[in-house]
């Protein structure tokens, strides 16, 4: 439960940023590339190269680096826990939701 | 869209800690008192403040002070861009995986 925690807090810090946020994107369509990615974006390649390490550091993505080409490819495992821990906080409301339509329906079934 | 962005930056942010994220799954179960919140958690209240305000700042909760009592509420809508911007990425990673299908399947069709 505290690694999920500590997941947690590392996978939303990396969602945190437009740039990662649009890697993670062009991830979705399949792996590509650092130089590829890379062309998209109005930064040096060693500003990206920190997004792509932070990325790699909190699990969103994996990479690999055959002769000078380094690849990434999205974890989508990972983006699971973001979507677990919304499902959770839904369902907390629809309980709510639920123990205030007893609260408002039961007394006049009883009337 | 820009807005769009910048208010996920915030979301994201706000809920990289795991305080926060506690806050906003107690808020679900209905609206609380910031003493009434802050009895959960071990720190000081100055420190809790700090969670509160910015969880109120990106937009995540809204706080009412009547008399000496601040209470503070969920602001579902705000959660609903996390779910908004994963639901997107889904779509993405489906039309790629439908892309894949068909170069596997269609080449079988045809024989």
């Amino acid at each position: 439960m505290a690694q999920y925690l500590e997941e947690l807090d590392g996978v939303f810090v990396a969602l945190a940023d437009p740039t990662r946020r649009e890697v993670v994107r062009r991830l979705g369509r399949g792996p590509a590339s650092v130089g590829d990615l890379a062309r998209d974006f109005p930064m040096t390649l060693p500003s990206f190269m920190k997004h792509v390490r932070m990325l790699e550091a909190n699990g969103l993505i994996r990479t690999a680096k055959s002769g000078r080409v380094r690849t990434c490819e999205l974890r989508r495992d990972r983006l699971a826990v973001v979507d677990d821990w919304l499902a959770e906080q839904r369902r907390i409301w629809e309980e709510r939701t639920d123990r205030l339509e007893r609260l408002v329906t039961e007394p006049e079934e009883q009337q």
